[in-house]
C-alpha cells in the first residue's frame, strides 16, 4: 500500500510560509491523513493550519484528531467557530471528545452548541461504556412506511448529507417505534412508485441501548451488516451503530484480551501515548499478586529440603517441568479463552472441550515424555528410577495443565469473571504449584527418600 | 441480542413433514439463521430442507454453510441445479469453497459453470493465500467518466443486483484502467445532468493484488472504508475488497496471533471443528522446543549444584525469579507485538520503546523488590545478605526482562520473522535463563559460596 501524501513536502510549504500552495495541496486529501499531518505540528502551527481548511472538510479533520489536539483547537478559536465545529460533528464523535475533556472546556462546548445537539449529546453521554448506546450515533436517515420510493430519494437527498450512513434506512411510525428497515440497494432495484411499506424488510437484526458492544460487533461479524439499528426498551429507535466503529471496537476488544492474558489491565490509549507511570500501574498489580502466588510455591519447594539436599540432581528438572507445564496450560486456556470471546465456545461446551483436552494431552503428554526418557537414559545411564519420575511427572503435569487450562476459563464465565483476566495469568502459577507437588511426591517414593 | 429464530419450532416441524408452514417461515429468515438452521439437520434432512429454498435464496445460504455441507449438497443435486449454484455465487465464496473441495468435486464444480466464471475463479485461484488478491471478489458496478448521474443510476439498476456492493462505484477507462470513485451518496446529493468525471474522486485508496491481506485491513481501519479497490501492477481493476471480508480478516489475523503467542502453530479451523490430532500436532512443535530450551536451563542450575547444597533454601526462591521475570517479559512483549500487529509502533521507534521499558522496569523492579525485601526480613531475620541476594536478582530480572521484551519481538520485525511467533513463547526460556545466571552468580559472589 502506497503513502497517501506527502509528509516531507507540506511541512517544507508550511515552514517556508507557501500557505497558499498548501492549502490546494491540504484540500484535496483525505480527512485522516490531514489529522496525521495536523498531528505532527506544533501548537502555533496547527491552528494556523486548522484555519485554513474549508469549513466543511475542517469538521471532518478535527473528528479525526487526537483528544489533545481538540482541545488546542477549542481553546485557540473563537466561539463562532466552535459552535460550527460541534454542531457538524456526528454526535458519537462528540461524545467521545466531551468524554475525555476537562470540565471547563467541556462547558464552553456545550454552551456553543445548539439547544438540539446539546439535549442529544447530554443523553448520550448516559449510555454506560461498553453498552450499544456508549458507540451509536443519532445521525440516520428515517422513513415513513406510506412514502414511495421517489419520495424517499427525494427526502435522502434533502436530508441525507449529514447521516453517518444513508445506506441503511430505517421505517419508523409516529412514536419511533422501528417498523421496517430498507437499504438504498431495495430502493434502487424497485420502480419509483412502490410504497415502502412493501418493499422494507421487517426481520430487522436490532440491538437495544444496554447491550453489550461485543454482543453488537458479534451481529455484524455474523450478518455482514454495515449498519445496526439500536432501540430503547420500547423499541423506539435511539440511534444506529456503524460498521467503522465496530471495527474499532473489535480491535480493542482483542487488544484488551492481549493485555489482559499477559496479566496487564487495560490500558486507555495507545503504547506510545501512555505514560511511563500508567504503564507501570497497569502492569503493578498482577506482577504483585503473581509475585506473591509464586512464593508460596516456593515454600512447597521448602517442604521437599531434605529431598534436594539427598539428590541436588533433582533440582536440575524443575524449570524444564514448570515451563513445559505452563506452556501446555497456557495453549489451552488461550485456545478456549479466544473460541468464547469470538463467540465460538459456550460454557455448555465444557464436557466437549474437556474430553478434547484431555485426549490432547494424552497424546502430547505421551511424546514428550518419550523424548525425555530417551535423553534423560543417555545422560544418567542406570538411574532408571529417577528417569521414570521425571517422565511419568512431565505426564502427569501436561495432562492437568491442559483440564486446567481448559475448564478455569469456563469456569470464570460461569462465575460471571472474565476469563481473559482470571485464567490466563494465574494458569502458570497454579500448574506450577500442581507439577512440583507431583513432582515430588513421586520423587520421594519411588527413589525412597 | 435476541434469538432472531426458533431453532425448536423449526425442526418440530421438519419432524412432524410440516413441509409448507417450514417453508414460510424459512423463507422470512434471514440467510445466515438459515444455514445455521441446516448446519444441525443430517444429510438426508438437509438435502430435503435446501431444495425447499427459492433459487435466489438458496445461492445465498450456500455460500453460508460450511464447507461439509457444501461438498454434500453438491454431490446429492443435479448438474443443472450445481451450474445455478456455481453462476450465482460472489467469485470469492466460489474460491473459498473451491480452495477446500476435493479435486473431483472441484472439477464437477468447475465443468458445470459458465466459461466466464470458470475463468475468474481459475485467476483468482493464483493469489497467493493472505494476499489481497485472496479476500477480494470481481463484483463490483464498474461506471465510465463521461457518464451522467441519470445514466450511472439506471445502468446500477440494470447491473446492480448482482454485485457484492453498489454503494462505491468504481470510474475506469477503456482499458480498465481505475480513474477515480464515486459512492452513490454523491450521486444522490448531485442533479441528474451532472457528468461523473467531475464528481468523482481521484485520490483513490487502493491496494494491490499483492499486498498483504493485514495491511488492506489497517487501510479499512484507518480511513473507515466500506469497500477498497484491488488494481493490478499496471494499474488495472481487477476487483474490490468489501468490509466484511475485512471483518473476518481481522477476527482471523487476531485469533492467530494469540494462538501464536500462546506458543501454536494456528489452526485452519475454529476449536470444537478442529481434530485431537491436529490439535495436537499444532502444540507438539513448540512444546518440544521450549522443553528442550529449559533442560538447558536446568543445565544451568546444575553448575551451581554446589551452591544450593550448602543454602538449600537458596532454591526456594527460584519459582519467585523466574515467573515473576516471565511475567514482567511477556508483558512488554504483548505490547509491542499488538502495537505492531495494529500498525501503531514501527521499527524505527525502538528507541523510544526501549527508554520507555527501561523507566517502567525501574519503578516496577524496585517497588516489586521492596515488598519482597519487606517480607524476606520478617521471615529470615538476621540473613541480611541472602534477603539482599534475592531483591537484587529480582531488580535486574524485571529489568533485563522488560528489555528483552520489547527489543527482542522488533529483531524479529526487522529481521521479517514474525514477531508473534518468534517472540513470545521465547521470551519465558530466555529470562528463565538469564534470571538463574544472576541468581545464583550473586549468590556466590555475596554469600561467598
Amino acid at each position: 500500500m502506497q503513502e497517501n501524501f506527502d509528509l516531507k513536502e507540506l511541512t517544507e510549504l508550511l515552514d517556508t510560509m507557501q500557505l497558499r500552495l498548501l492549502k490546494e495541496k491540504l484540500i484535496e486529501m483525505n480527512e485522516v491523513d490531514i489529522a496525521a499531518f495536523i498531528e505532527e505540528l506544533d501548537s502555533e502551527k496547527t491552528v494556523v493550519v486548522y484555519r485554513m481548511l474549508p469549513k466543511e472538510l475542517a469538521s471532518d479533520v478535527f473528528a479525526c484528531l487526537p483528544v489533545e489536539k481538540q482541545e488546542h483547537i477549542i481553546n485557540s478559536i473563537t466561539d463562532y467557530e466552535l459552535s460550527a465545529i460541534v454542531n457538524d460533528l456526528f454526535v458519537d464523535d462528540a461524545v467521545d471528545m466531551l468524554e475525555e475533556l476537562p470540565a471547563n472546556v467541556v462547558k464552553r462546548v456545550l454552551k456553543n452548541s445548539t439547544p438540539d445537539t446539546r439535549k442529544l449529546i447530554n443523553q448520550f453521554l448516559k449510555y454506560p461504556e461498553g453498552s450499544a448506546g456508549s458507540i451509536m450515533t443519532a445521525e440516520y436517515v428515517g422513513l415513513k412506511k406510506r412514502m414511495t420510493v421517489e419520495e424517499a430519494f427525494a427526502y435522502i437527498r434533502r436530508h441525507g448529507v449529514d447521516k453517518e450512513t444513508i445506506y441503511t434506512c430505517y421505517v419508523m411510525d409516529a412514536k419511533r417505534t422501528l417498523e421496517g428497515v430498507v437499504t438504498v440497494k431495495d430502493l434502487l432495484m424497485h420502480p419509483y412508485e412502490e410504497v415502502i411499506g412493501s418493499i422494507m424488510d421487517t426481520h430487522v437484526i436490532k440491538a437495544v441501548t444496554t447491550d453489550d458492544q461485543e454482543e453488537v460487533a458479534e451481529s455484524f461479524r455474523k450478518y455482514d451488516l454495515l449498519s445496526l439499528p439500536v432501540v430503547d426498551h420500547e423499541n423506539r429507535l435511539v440511534g444506529i451503530v456503524t460498521v467503522d466503529d465496530v471495527v474499532d471496537v473489535m480491535e480493542q476488544e482483542a487488544t484488551e484480551d492481549f493485555e489482559k492474558m499477559a496479566a496487564m489491565l487495560p490500558s486507555e490509549k495507545p503504547y506510545l501515548k501512555t505514560g511511563v507511570f500508567a504503564l507501570a500501574k497497569n502492569r503493578l498489580a498482577w506482577l504483585l499478586i503473581l509475585m506473591v502466588s509464586s512464593m508460596i510455591t516456593g515454600s512447597i519447594l521448602a517442604k521437599y529440603e531434605a529431598a534436594f539436599a539427598v539428590i541436588p540432581l533433582l533440582v536440575t528438572f524443575i524449570p524444564m517441568l514448570t515451563d513445559t507445564g505452563g506452556n501446555a496450560g497456557s495453549q489451552s486456556s488461550t485456545m478456549i479463552i479466544r473460541g468464547m470471546a469470538v463467540g465460538e465456545i459456550e460454557a455448555r461446551d465444557i464436557l466437549r472441550v474437556l474430553w478434547k483436552e484431555l485426549r490432547v494431552g494424552v497424546i502430547v503428554g505421551v511424546l514428550l515424555g518419550l523424548v525425555n526418557y530417551v535423553q534423560l537414559v543417555v545422560r544418567f545411564p542406570g538411574q532408571e528410577m529417577l528417569c521414570l519420575t521425571v517422565v511419568l511427572s512431565l505426564l502427569a503435569t501436561v495432562m492437568l495443565a491442559k483440564t486446567i487450562g481448559c475448564v478455569l476459563p469456563i469456569v470464570a464465565q460461569v462465575l460471571h469473571l472474565d476469563p481473559a483476566i482470571m485464567a490466563a495469568p494465574l494458569i502458570t502459577t497454579i500448574v506450577d504449584a500442581v507439577s512440583l507437588i507431583i513432582y515430588f511426591q513421586l520423587a520421594c517414593s519411588l527413589l525412597k527418600i
